[in-house]
């Protein structure tokens, strides 16, 4: 059975990262992630760059994107100037994030939730009839740093608001990595009492170490796909106490360990991640990733052996 | 609903360690453990000083450890001269090893599968007609670094036979870390096929990053008991690739962030952490460690304000 993981690490990562990657280089990450299989990436965001730096020049990385035609890439957009941008770079696939909680909303990008929500869905109706899916992440979906617990009607309400309004795909996100697998049970059992899970995917964080297990009750509801960061980059810079993604190289060996099919050998990843490390001069990897560091030079020496 | 938490920092964590403790040391470290909650530690092991310098003395350290009455104390014995001094030394609880391969047995002890089952069977036996309890460890029950996967019937096999000699827990151990979810799955339901869950204990390392999702499919199962290490210190200094144990602060915080009630409140575990890199030199922390501090600090803080 296939799982899709969706590598965020070019735009969720880079994002909070203190130095500020140039497009080629963000294309040589992207390149690499693609060349060991990864199939979905979030490439960038079409946001202002005096906002977030790290991001300007996405519409152009866009047209340079490789194998276009094998691989999901998806950009973020803010609203419809954003949307407007991406799908003129090409973009097939835009992001929108709708955070759950009236605070988040205006201490993240200065509106009222009600505001966003509309903006949100005026995105997800125009993609349906354009041709673009829209992706609607749900962010602060388990809890807000300013508002505390979000109850799962909540986020069932605002998915369904989205489903509604022709969202391709609605992405539960643990932005500050609050979640639990009882949480992730809550919300995913009201959520998916108004859609298929193949709508649903989700999001989560490693604050707490969690993630796997949050995704093994994710799992358990039939949702299929997850969103990853190679060597668990970033983290949300708007949000108190955040701090990694989930790296992608957890979460695909733990389902590539469990049988299911996302056309990424773990052991492939362990290269991605130094060649991020090298470009961001971040510290990067994963809980498994010394593991797999060591299973992959023990790899390297027996190939050179055959030599 | 309550879920037991072992503590098997004080043996199984620090027979690893380069540092060999004081009995007064290591004293110290089970007195902070307790302090904050933990009710079932393994204390030590009853062998041989020269095989393991980390252990030697365990007989002097069972008679200090305090509030025997409330805690259950386990002691790690080899043979039945183990028993012997063990319970001599006061041990209420005795924990024995056996490895379901025969090349882990050989490797590490340098006896046959069939031979360390009789001994472990005969221990259990001895232990039910004397009230003692005999927890008997199944270990390399996933992957043995020798032989590779086990099967999930060989588990059940010898799960069955110390159950019959009347081992009072079964604790299927993950000794090298290979486990996932749905390897999990497969051994308990082997195993739970020929007792009740309340019989069985998990031990799982975090090798590969997925001891919290292994013990999320356990509680799935009924299991309400595991083992977990302070800080995550340990591993098998016999097992080729063994990392640390799960760390206690991770079971905890995910036990208690499930609604399950453990008596241990996971932010007392920050200044335990510390005590025991302090004692044994060693960088500790589980995945949660980092949060858990920063949540620590704000507590103390707060606090300090009060004052």
């Amino acid at each position: 059975m296939q799982v899709r993981v969706n590598e965020v690490g070019p735009r969720d990562g880079l994002q909070s990262q203190g130095k500020t990657l140039t497009v080629d280089e963000r294309l040589a990450m992207i390149k690499a992630l693609v060349k060991v299989g990864l199939k979905n990436v979030e490439a960038g965001s079409f946001v202002s760059p005096k906002a977030v730096p790290q991001m300007a020049g996405t519409a152009d990385l866009f047209p340079q994107l490789p194998e276009r035609e094998f691989v999901h890439y998806s950009g973020l957009v803010p609203n419809m100037r954003g949307y407007e941008l991406a799908t003129q770079a090409g973009a097939e696939v835009v992001n929108v994030v709708l955070s759950v909680t009236e605070t988040m909303n205006q201490k993240n990008i200065r509106m009222s939730l009600n505001d966003t929500a509309r903006v949100c869905a005026e995105i997800a109706e125009r993609g349906s009839q354009e041709g673009v899916q829209v992706q609607a992440y749900l962010a602060v979906a388990f809890e807000c740093p300013f508002e505390g617990l979000v109850a799962p009607g909540v986020v069932a309400h605002y998915g369904e608001l989205m489903h509604q309004a022709g969202a391709s795909k609605i992405i539960v996100a643990d932005t500050i990595g609050a979640a639990n697998p009882v949480m992730v049970r809550h919300v995913l059992d009201g959520l998916l009492a108004n859609m298929p899970a193949e709508k649903v995917s989700c999001h989560f964080h490693d604050t707490r170490g969690m993630a796997l297990a949050n995704i093994l009750a994710s799992l358990d509801f039939g949702v299929r796909e997850f969103d990853s960061s190679i060597g668990g980059l970033g983290g949300c810079p708007f949000s108190p106490g955040a701090t990694g993604n989930v790296a992608t190289e957890d979460v695909v060996l733990l389902l590539d360990s469990m049988g299911y099919e996302t056309g990424i050998r773990p052991l492939d990843l362990v290269p991605v991640v130094r060649a991020v490390e090298t470009l961001t001069g971040a510290s990067l990897g994963g809980k498994s990733y010394r593991w797999l560091a060591q299973q992959f030079e023990k790899q390297t020496e027996v190939a050179g052996h055959g030599e």
